[in-house]
C-alpha cells in the first residue's frame, strides 16, 4: 500500500482537512487565496483549485465568489455512552484437521465432479458473451434453465410443472426467506421432529411461530401436525432427515387431505437428497400427486453437484405465484447469471443427467461395501440407507449415544448422533448414530467404518 | 420426451399403480405370486420383483414372508374447499422493446466489460481445481476475497476494516434480510424519502417498523430522524438516492452524534456509486469517520461490473459479528466458490481497480457530453451529477411531472420522476427527471438525450 503515490492535490486537501478537523482553522476563517498558495509551494494554481474543491465536495469549505474560500461550521463528534471496544474474536482453528475421518451429512464427494465438462462450458459461456448475461437478471432466474428444470422434474420426479412456476434461488436460506415472505410471517409453521436443524434456525430467524412434529414409522404424525394448529409444514418424504423414513402413499394422501381441508394449509416438500435412490426408481414426488395447488417443492444441486454452487430452486403453486410477482423485482435472482447460463447447458447437454447417474452408482458402491462391514457386526443395524447419502446405525448395547459418539471421537472419528436432530423438547426417541458417508472417499471407507464401529462396540 | 423409454419393470410397477389407486384391487388383496406372473408375461421373476419392491418402497403393497404381495391399506385424496383452478397469469410482453431510449437508473455500461480477462481467470480458476472450491463454504465468504475487499476499502473509501468484519452475500435482498436478522425485527428502521424504492421493499419485506425521513439540501433530517424515534436508519452519504445530494461532513458528524448517543442505534451506510465520482476523489465512506463501532458498511459490485454477478458485501461492527457468528452457521454464504475465486484473482491481479477506472472516464465522457447538450437549453438544470450514474434533471416549466414523462414516452423514452421515489405519504418536493445515463451507450447518448429534452420542452 505504501507504494500508491499520492497526486499532490491530495496530500494538499489531506493536510488543510486534519487542519480544519482538529481546530487550527476558525470557522469562517479565510483560507489563503489559489494564487498565494501555489506562488508559495510552488505548484500550479489548478492543484490548489482541486484540494479546494474536494474539501468544498466534502463540506469542510466553502467558496463566496470574487471573495475566496472559508471553513465551513464545525460539528464535533462526541463518543456515546459505549466505552469499551469490543474486539474481535478471531475464532479459534477449526478442530477438523485433528479427525481421521468424519461421517458428515452436509458434504457430497467432488472426485468424480466433471470438471473439464463444466471448464468446456463455461469458456463456451463467457465466448458467446451475450449482453444478456452480464445485464439482464430476471427474478426467478433464466428461463431456459427454468425449462431444463421443469423438464427434469417431469421424467424423474413424476411432477407437471409450468416453467413459470419455478424461481431460483442461492439455497435453502434465501428460497425458505423469500417463502415466507410470500406466505406471510404471521402464518403458523410446522416442521419434523427430528429434521434438519438449519430449517429449524432459519424458521427462527424469520420470526415465525414454528411447531415441532413428532414421527412415527411412516413419517411425521399428521394427528400430532392438526393438534398443533399449524398451517404450513415443512417435510422430506423421499427421504426424512435424519430417520431416513421413506414417507408411503398413505401418510402423503393423509397431508394431502389436511391441506385440501383448508385454503391457506400449504406443504413445503424438501427434496433434498431423492436423487441418489439405490433400489428400483426414485419415489415420485409428493408434488405429483398434489392436485389442489397445495405443495410447494424445494431442491438444490447441493447434493448433486456440490454445496459450492449454491443454486436451488422452488416450484410455488399457481396461487402463490401472483403473491411472488408483486415482490421479486425488488427481491431479483440471486444466483449470477454466469452460473445459470452453465448449468443450462450442463442440463440442456444431459450433462447432469449423466453426472447424477455416475454418482448413484458411485454412492451406491458405498453403500453396498458399507452393508457389507456392518453384516458382520449382529449387533450393528442400518436404517434408511435404501436412499440419499446418510442412514441411520442403531446399536444393541448398553452404552449411552453421548458415549459412542465420545469413544468415536477419541478414535479421531466424527460422528453425530440422531438426539442433535430434536429441537427444544426432548421427546423420547430410540438411540442412533447419524452417518453421512459420502464424504469419505470408496478407499478409506471400509477402515473408517471399521474403526467407528469397533471404537462404539469396545 | 416420448424418446425415454422405460424399463419394463417401470411399465408393469406403473399398471399396478394405476390399479390400485382406481381401486381395481381392494385392500389386503393378494396380487399374482412372481412365477405366475413372470410366466404369464414371459418376463424374468426378476423383472417382477423389481416392479413389485417399487410398489412396496412407495407404500401401495404390502409382503408376507412365504405367502406373497398384498395390496396396502388406501388413503383416497380428497379435494378440499378451493375449486377453482388458479391460472397462471403469463406476462404479456415487456413494452421493453418499444421503447428507443430507456434513462434507467438500474443498469450499466456493459460493452467495455473486460470479458476475456474474466474468461482467463475463471480458466485458471477451473484449471487448479481445488477440491476446497467445491465442497467448502465458508458462510462469510472466501477469506482471501475478503483481504482484497478490506485492502480496497482501505485505499480508497477511508476505512479501516479487519477482512473479518466483511460478509459477502448475493446483493441486498440477501444482505439486508441478514443484516435484520442480526439486528432484530422488533427495532425500529428509518431511511430516506425520497429513496430507493427497493430498500424500502425489503425493509417492509421483513415486517420491520420504517420510518421514512425526509431530506433538506444536506440530506437526512437528522430532527426529522430523532422524532421518528427509529434507531436503525439507511443512507446513500456518497451520492443520496434519487437526489444526488452528497453529505457533506457536518451531517455524517450530526449522525454519528445520534447514533452515538445510544448504544442500539446504527448507521446503515449503502455506498452503492461511490465508485464513480468525476470530480477530484471519491467522497471517503462514512464508516471511515466511525470510531465507536456504529456504522454497518454495505456495497455490491452492481455498478463496477455487472448487475448479473450478484455479489456484494458488507462490513459489520465489531460487536454485531458476535451475534453473525451465532447465526452464520445455516444461512451459508449466499455467493459461488467458483464467483467468489474469480474475483478474487480479479481483484488482486489489479483488474478491478482498472476496470473502475476505465468505466471511470468513460461514465465522465458521458456525462461530460451531456452537461454540454443541457447548457444549450437554459431552461433545464442538472443536479447531483459529480458522482454516480444518474442525476436530476429539472426543468423550469409549467408542465407537470407526470406530463413531461409521458411526452418523453410518446416518443418512446423512458424516464421516471422524483416523485416516483417517494414511498407512501406525498411530501411536497420539486418536480424533477431521474436520468439514469448508464445504460445508453455513448455513440447514441447525444440524440438520445436531445430527443428527451425536446418532448419535454415541445
Amino acid at each position: 500500500m505504501e507504494s500508491v503515490k499520492k497526486p499532490i492535490y491530495v496530500e494538499l486537501y489531506e493536510q488543510f482537512k486534519s487542519m480544519i478537523v482538529e481546530g487550527k482553522y476558525e470557522e469562517d476563517q479565510k483560507l489563503p487565496s489559489k494564487r498565494k498558495l501555489s506562488a508559495d509551494l510552488k505548484i500550479s494554481p489548478l492543484t490548489v483549485e482541486a484540494a479546494y474543491q474536494q474539501l468544498i465536495a466534502e463540506g469542510y469549505v466553502y467558496s463566496i465568489e470574487k471573495s475566496g474560500y472559508f471553513v465551513s461550521k464545525r460539528v464535533e463528534v462526541i463518543l456515546g455512552v459505549k466505552e469499551s471496544k469490543v474486539k474481535i474474536e478471531h475464532h479459534q482453528k477449526d478442530k477438523k484437521d485433528d479427525y481421521l475421518y468424519e461421517f458428515n451429512t452436509n458434504v457430497v464427494d467432488t472426485s468424480l465432479f466433471p470438471n473439464s465438462t463444466w471448464a468446456k462450458l463455461s469458456r463456451e459461456v463467457l465466448s458467446e458473451n451475450h449482453h444478456e448475461m452480464l445485464n439482464i437478471t430476471h427474478p426467478e432466474g433464466m428461463s431456459e434453465l427454468r425449462v431444463e428444470i421443469a423438464r427434469y422434474l417431469e421424467l424423474y420426479r413424476g411432477m407437471h410443472v409450468d416453467p413459470s412456476q419455478i424461481i431460483i434461488g442461492s439455497g435453502s436460506s434465501s428460497l425458505i426467506g423469500l417463502l415466507v415472505e410470500i406466505l406471510g410471517r404471521k402464518e403458523s409453521y410446522a416442521m419434523e421432529n427430528p429434521g434438519y436443524s438449519k430449517i429449524y434456525h432459519l424458521f427462527k430467524g424469520n420470526d415465525v411461530h414454528l411447531s415441532l412434529i413428532g414421527l412415527d414409522e411412516m413419517g411425521i404424525r399428521v394427528d400430532k401436525l392438526i393438534e398443533s394448529n399449524a398451517n404450513i409444514v415443512h417435510i422430506t418424504p423421499s427421504h426424512q432427515f435424519p430417520t431416513g423414513v421413506v414417507m408411503p402413499i398413505q401418510r402423503r394422501n393423509e397431508l394431502l387431505n389436511w391441506a385440501n381441508e383448508k385454503d391457506n394449509r400449504y406443504i413445503i416438500e424438501d427434496d433434498y437428497d431423492s436423487e441418489f435412490r439405490f433400489q428400483g426408481k426414485p419415489i415420485p414426488a409428493l408434488q405429483g400427486l398434489d392436485y389442489n395447488d397445495k405443495v410447494i417443492y424445494m431442491n438444490t444441486f447441493t447434493k448433486t453437484l456440490a454445496p459450492s454452487f449454491r443454486m436451488g430452486y422452488m416450484v410455488l403453486p399457481r396461487q402463490l405465484i401472483s403473491i411472488y410477482n408483486k415482490i421479486k423485482g425488488y427481491h431479483g435472482c440471486t444466483v449470477p447469471n454466469f452460473e445459470q447460463y452453465i448449468m443450462y447447458k450442463f442440463m440442456k447437454g444431459g450433462y447432469f443427467e449423466r453426472h447424477v447417474n455416475r454418482m448413484k452408482n458411485h454412492y451406491r458402491q458405498k453403500i453396498e461395501l458399507i452393508i457389507k462391514i456392518v453384516d458382520k457386526y449382529p449387533k450393528i443395524k442400518m436404517k434408511g440407507y435404501e436412499s440419499g447419502l446418510h442412514f441411520l446405525m442403531e446399536v444393541d448395547s448398553n452404552i449411552s449415544e453421548e458415549n459412542m459418539i465420545s469413544d468415536a471421537r477419541s478414535n479421531k472419528i466424527r460422528v453425530t448422533g440422531l438426539t442433535s436432530y430434536i429441537q427444544e423438547d426432548s421427546i423420547n426417541i430410540n438411540k442412533a448414530l447419524v452417518i453421512g458417508y459420502s464424504g469419505i472417499s470408496i478407499d478409506k471407507l471400509e477402515q473408517a467404518m471399521n474403526l467407528l464401529i469397533q471404537s462404539i462396540l469396545n
